[in-house]
């Protein structure tokens, strides 16, 4: 208990404490994910047919499973010094306020501009393009959090960036598509007319508000005829999941420093880019057989990939124009209602948190947006951070292991990931606050419907 | 050059660190700022007629200008640890683009969910009113901030809060709106029927959106009718710049942290808060004939009450009910323009500034609001933050000073207060973006109009 008052309400980790490297989780895994197919030769996708959608050097990352560390180029690492080391921070408050002797600590990566932890990738996905001497790189959004963080990255590297915005998300969230034109990029609402299959879409469908895969076509289509462009993915790849690994590093950095060690990891799912990167080096941990630790990925109960959906090999994107992944899907033909964590409605997960968890790694739990608007509440009054939506799913679960710890009385230690902060979610909020908000769990039949669209393979 | 690579892009002071006291300035003045008078009478407010309105422990903080420090109670301590020590931030990117040998730090206090410094002094009004045993405070809120710092203090300490919100911005800002909410406020739109005067208003302006003056008046009203509630104010006042200096002495022992001396301190100026908070342990100095800084208050043009008002006995409130205060004003008639920057209209200035002011101890000047933007934009695509309209005053004079540093080729250390973020504020980033945002200056005819409105006592 002495040494417990010692613990501060924020661990900052020094400069000189920060990673150096990111740390490649699949070099751990004995089982490795699943490699991507081209779903016209139902072949492993090779580097030279990536390239022409990727940057090479994230090609190279994509498809590495061997290399452990990778070093974190210094000018990435400076970029860094903008907005990490994040704190880790320990939930004093909270703790009182729900009379538990668990210790609850979260990593919280909202503390800049874009308001998520997308930023770490977006700054080194922008990086290798630059270096690769592109003029800029293409890209969809939907909520528009990894919209934002690569208009920041792409900014400060002086690259072009041209942004696809889900045409609903474009007129319903105009303040996040003025933080991005701030930012100098091009945000253009989709379907467009700027394309061929967006203009073939508002042929076929005149009225429509657009769709994250339509976004997608969109976006890929630009970076392939246009000359010295890319296209970049904000979540779901290995690249991704690598670059976020300095979440986790840094987590697990900050603990070692005060000699704690966690019992339980939390972390909301959507792709899979903030739990992964959260994870990485506790399951690396795991894995080796060093430590144990219980894993959680919490996802919404209206998208429910790992909790309900089939390990099976199928398309990244609604338009089926992308390659096929093998992971926990709900069918690439899913249409999630309207649950409003944007980031957390995708039909399906991560290659690799998909085999960790059907390895027996890691749990997963789903939870209701109402009882998850009510923890993001609770949090806000109680730790003085408004969490997004996203984020708030793991709170939700946090809370619940904290409660049962009262319980039982086991003061157990728990880390959860604060991905993001929920400035531009306040229509949810509002919904919320005026007891308007639903909840919504597909039933058996329209998930039957949704896993009928999985691709003939499987 | 071999020490200045140590000094780290952000400078965290430990919780060992932080201060245990605030400074209250008055205390090293000669001229002492001008007390409040009562308008009836003429005479000193004494503490037994502002004791209706405000808590003791502030009425006795508002009439001190002896003591020079104030132990901060360990609950808001507490409290503070919670979103501070704020950074101290060596802007090496902002220098590498302006190509300046200045050296600049900026003290950045939009990492909490108010999105400003305005917490700082929300949680100490809120802890003595909750102290003296009151149910509740009232307060106003033009922009926001104010309101949203002010319900999070509430919930935090289980306090009521009532809101009015000036019903224009009620309408115009619903996000704002429902930060408070979900912190538990009860947010009215003024003018409103809930209060006398609000129902006067209505019956003479039936379609009027409101004003900050109309909203002072309502919540004063509310505070005084009802028993068990006080009225809290998040500028201008004495007790404010008092629980602000936390930002000072925060700012200047991260300095000395590092051996770094400022030339220059740079602040925005609405009613006085920010600047007031973050000068105060370097103007004691200065005061003290220990040290010597340059100290530039920045106001904007539309609203210039430092570099175009009169030093003068005004009405705090444009409904002409609150006590008169000695300052420098544009006269409590003054119709500010609609300058995106809601927290800087204001006609006058706190009384301990304008006194410093007019005795020759800061500078003041004015920027024009598309300058200030272009600024904020830059500054934004360098610095990784999106800044407040507010703070962007004090980023343009400090990009300013730093381009005629590149000129003289002198290494100057400037520090400036970047107050907040501008999440709430993209519709006027919008209109910057479009080209659509235009300057006004008012003219000194319009001025002249304003200053009749100056109390017949001058």
């Amino acid at each position: 208990m002495e040494n417990e008052k010692k613990i501060p309400y924020k661990i900052y980790l020094e400069e000189s404490e920060m990673p150096t490297t990111w740390y490649n989780l699949r070099a751990d895994m004995v089982n490795k994910p699943a490699p991507l197919l081209n779903p016209g030769t139902g072949q492993p996708m090779t580097a030279e047919e990536l390239g022409g959608v990727f940057c090479e050097e994230l090609v190279k990352q994509e498809l590495d499973n061997d290399t452990k560390f990778y070093p974190i180029p210094q000018e990435i690492r400076d970029f860094y010094k903008m907005y990490r080391p994040s704190p880790l921070v320990r939930a004093y408050c909270l703790e009182e306020k729900l009379q538990t002797p668990a210790k609850i600590y979260y990593k919280f990566e909202g503390n800049n501009t874009s308001g998520s932890h997308k930023l770490n990738s977006a700054i080194a996905q922008a990086y290798y393009a630059k270096k690769q001497g592109l003029k800029g790189v293409t890209t969809e959004t939907g909520a528009g959090q990894w919209g934002t963080a690569l208009s920041m990255a792409c900014a400060y590297l002086g690259l072009d960036c041209k942004v696809f915005m889900v045409k609903v998300s474009y007129e319903q969230k105009p303040f996040r598509r003025e933080v991005m034109r701030t930012y100098g990029a091009d945000v253009t609402p989709s379907p467009s007319d700027k394309t061929q299959v967006g203009r073939k879409i508002l042929a076929e469908f005149p009225g429509t508000t657009g769709s994250l895969g339509c976004a997608i076509s969109e976006a890929v289509e630009v970076a392939v005829t246009n000359p010295g462009y890319r296209y970049v993915l904000g979540s779901v790849l290995n690249q991704v999941l690598l670059h976020q690994s300095v979440i986790g590093l840094e987590t697990k950095a900050a603990l070692d420093k005060y000699g704690i060690k966690p019992d339980m990891i939390i972390g909301c799912a959507g792709g899979g880019s903030n739990l992964g990167g959260l994870i990485a080096p506790f399951m690396g941990e795991k894995l080796r057989g060093e430590a144990d630790y219980e894993v959680i990925a919490v996802e919404p109960a209206s998208c429910p990939s790992l909790t309900r959906g089939k390990y099976a090999y199928d398309f990244c994107d609604t338009g089926r124009i992308c390659p096929l992944a093998k992971m926990y899907t709900l069918g690439c033909g899913f249409i999630p209602s309207a649950n409003h964590a944007g980031g957390l409605r995708y039909h399906g997960m991560s290659s690799i948190l998909s085999q960790l968890y059907d390895d027996g790694f890691m749990e997963a739990v789903s939870v209701e947006q109402t009882s998850v608007f009510a923890a993001a509440r609770l949090f806000a009054r109680t730790e003085g951070i408004l969490p997004a939506p996203e984020s708030s799913h793991a709170i939700r679960v946090a809370i619940d292991e904290a409660e049962r710890c009262r319980e039982s009385g086991k003061e157990e230690t728990i880390v959860f990931g604060l991905t993001g902060t929920g400035y531009f979610d306040m229509v949810a909020y509002q919904k919320f606050n005026d007891g308007e908000m639903s909840d919504y769990i597909p039933t058996d039949e329209e998930l039957a419907k949704s896993f009928a669209t999985l691709p003939e393979m499987n």
